[in-house]
């Protein structure tokens, strides 16, 4: 279990403990009836004395979180007589204010393990560094201003204006500069969106399973979700339809091209259809088109959902974290009509504007055909990656089912025989300091799920090949 | 009017003026019965032809948001007017959907007028760009990675750990680096912690006046917002009481440092008065620090509320945008407590972390004596520029009532006699290329106040001698 400790904190240790696991328990990471660690082994895991965990579990017991079966050990309460139980005591009064229960696919995972594939992020070495950070060095030389100057809450105009270009060229989508809102990632970019369209109680579509980080969003802000299966040419958009008559949905969310977590691809005729039903039912469709580039041959390369659209329905959001440069942040959303000012109104009370400097960073890249080598390397070096990757899961074990994707970062793995907790599965690989996201994150509807997924995106390739050989031995063990 | 056109949009320009003209009037900028430009003036002001003006006007009338008193003009509907006669007919989809109805302070004033007193924000000459720049590049010579590798949703640890020493040397206050979360600039904290306190209805009280920007996010959230009066103290600690039978706040949110907009100096007896409330009700006090570091004078130097606190009560926020450097929107908050857990999930989904080539921009400054050294030049700076606008404000006109701030970036003037309606002065300004944020966006419940606030901080010298000499032109012709 991850918990932080702070020694220096001035909250005893026993309390920081029980706390991080009632929000666990709060935010159905831990299940009702869920056997928490034995004394001795949190003990062991966190370094501190059994007596600090007892009186932690001890603190868990008399506010309503837990109960003791003599000789078995210490479960999760049911919820129903949870509420019961926690209205006798709490001795800490922010617990006692009920503070939002967040959802966060964030807290699923430890931040650092050496076969990370729980992170859709790419491998440093396989990224612009040295040229980046010249012509970042080159800029700062020429004008040291642009730390010292707000940009506009729109985004720099140079990059909006380069950024149009790269839209036509990349994704054959016209777009003017003026319609482009830079946004902190596409993780603000979903935020923003929901916020300017989406009131608490307002329903949204997605695709089931969907990008975990997309479903925090929504829940935390009290969105009703209505998760739409997928087939092998996307959200079945047959299904739609039914639920406007129930629900009235003001948006859509679809990650069209090699879906995180799914890996598969929209056909054309899937995405065609979705624009006619967003003008019959008047609702918006966000399309995060984080992996479009990241195409594994030329024949599966679509043209995005944007480019179907005639009458404003579609707000596009292009991040440049997975093709570029991770650590600045920087994605571009396209829309039209009287939601542009809305999105702008929000991301001004957001952030007041991402940082100046970021925006530059990338600027000189986008400019030459730089960015086109480049992806067209990654590419390559992705395609390899995931050949190796499905080479390993289907030689090593034969307890796994997935699809192989055409493009993306992601596999989406499930195990149906035998039946394995994949909560226990993680911690298993967790000691063997490999991470994934298990397949729980990416619903918002279900708490127990045999799926998986790895990312075989952002470790090297003998980390990849090491620790995909080392899960499939851990799941063989089962 | 700062309207946008976008000529190579595919939206017919009378509409994307029909549209932005809808939108002020829902978001209160424009009022009921107000009367709109004449089809010349605005003609002129947009180069754009009568005939298209009238054709937005026309939609505008025949949805419902104005009518045409024959011989006198075109003026905004009333409020229950409107909605009987909106149901008819819209002929744009999106804005059917009732999109959500945002406040923002940002679209009150143009982006760029040479005499900018709107706002607070430093004079980039005023500011250390060239060490920055000089450092950054250092940086990126010896380490090109921080550019492509994401940094923690915590932030740089190296940066929590140069914060924490200079919140000790700055504010008093003792922190550990794991309970500082770095924010992209203070708007953003503000953000996160609504976002993690609050949910749509619950209640925050505010210092009435109030940063217009936190307004904003309280109010496009749906959050109950009780305003308190302020005295020569602060924010009045006399009416909370009251107001805590009634509504239960989980949330205070002040700024107790020349508050931004009034510059009035919190005394250290409300300081403390205030976490004692907070302790007896257990809410939340969000402290927004921006301007502490700015004081004239000794004597008006104090310790943050949060020196005052004892369990846990107080969410200290402290941003670099205001002192340092305004394009890296940097910002460091302070949070003990489950509600820190909170805070970092809220984080990872509104951009899983701050840029981290941002964060390290700031590190050399905080690790040397330059940031002492810095700060005092810039009091000194800032001191000589309000006592400037103090002597122009008093002399060149005799209409203006304000209070002397003894810190911060701000003037809160009002006039009395005679009437003027502000929006009315804005645009005069405007004319001249002078910018002032009215007083309107420092209320949630005003559509009338005879006020505004200077900045004095952004333009060079000599802008804002002969702007604010222009402006009480302005003024004394009424």
């Amino acid at each position: 279990m991850k918990i932080h400790i702070h020694k220096q904190s001035t909250i005893p240790i026993y309390l920081q403990i029980s706390n991080q696991i009632a929000q666990r328990i709060h935010s159905g990471l831990l299940l009702e009836n869920e056997q928490l660690p034995s004394l001795r082994m949190l003990a062991d895991e966190l370094s501190i004395s059994v007596l600090t965990i007892r009186k932690a579990y001890k603190w868990l017991e008399k506010t309503g979180y837990v109960w003791v079966k003599p000789g078995k050990g210490v479960f999760v309460l049911k919820k129903t007589n949870r509420a019961q139980q926690k209205k006798d005591s709490s001795n800490n009064w922010q617990q006692t204010l009920g503070i939002n229960v967040v959802r966060s696919q964030y807290l699923m995972n430890k931040e650092s393990v050496t076969y990370n594939f729980s992170k859709a992020v790419v491998y440093p070495r396989l990224l612009p560094n040295k040229f980046l950070a010249e012509e970042t060095q080159k800029l700062l030389k020429e004008d040291a201003s642009i730390l010292t100057t707000y940009g506009s809450v729109q985004g720099d105009e140079e990059l909006r204006i380069e950024i149009s270009k790269h839209l036509f060229e990349f994704q054959k989508i016209r777009s003017t500069h003026e319609n482009i809102i830079i946004t902190s990632g596409v993780q603000q970019g979903i935020d923003l969106v929901a916020q300017a369209v989406l009131k608490p109680g307002d329903s949204v579509i997605v695709e089931s399973p969907c990008y975990g980080g997309a479903l925090d969003i929504f829940i935390n802000k009290g969105i009703h979700i209505i998760p739409i299966e997928m087939d092998n040419e996307g959200i079945r958009s047959d299904l739609i339809e039914d639920v406007f008559h129930k629900f009235n949905p003001k948006l859509l969310y679809v990650n069209p091209s090699f879906q995180n977590p799914t890996g598969v691809s929209m056909s054309s005729d899937r995405r065609k259809e979705l624009v006619e039903l967003a003008e019959r039912y008047n609702f918006f469709i966000l399309e995060d088109d984080s992996f479009g580039d990241i195409y594994f041959e030329q024949s599966v390369r679509q043209p995005p959902i944007k480019y179907y659209d005639r009458d404003h329905h579609v707000i596009y959001i292009k991040g440049f974290s997975k093709t570029l440069a991770p650590g600045i942040r920087i994605a571009a959303m396209l829309a039209y009509g009287p939601i542009f000012d809305w999105l702008l109104a929000v991301k001004a009370s957001m952030d007041v504007g991402s940082p100046l400097l970021t925006q530059k960073v990338i600027l000189p890249f986008l400019r030459t055909d730089r960015m086109r080598n480049h992806v067209e390397k990654l590419r390559i070096a992705l395609q390899l990656r995931r050949d190796r990757s499905v080479d390993i899961l289907s030689t090593e074990t034969n307890r796994l089912q997935f699809q192989i994707p055409n493009g993306g970062f992601n596999l989406w793995l499930s195990i149906n025989k035998p039946k394995i907790d994949i909560f226990d599965l993680l911690k298993k690989a967790n000691e063997k300091d490999i991470s994934f996201l298990p397949g729980v994150a990416c619903y918002n509807n279900k708490t127990n799920e045999p799926s998986f997924r790895i990312s075989y995106s952002l470790v090297s390739e003998d980390e990849l090949s090491i620790g995909l050989v080392e899960l499939c031995k851990i799941i063989n063990q089962y």
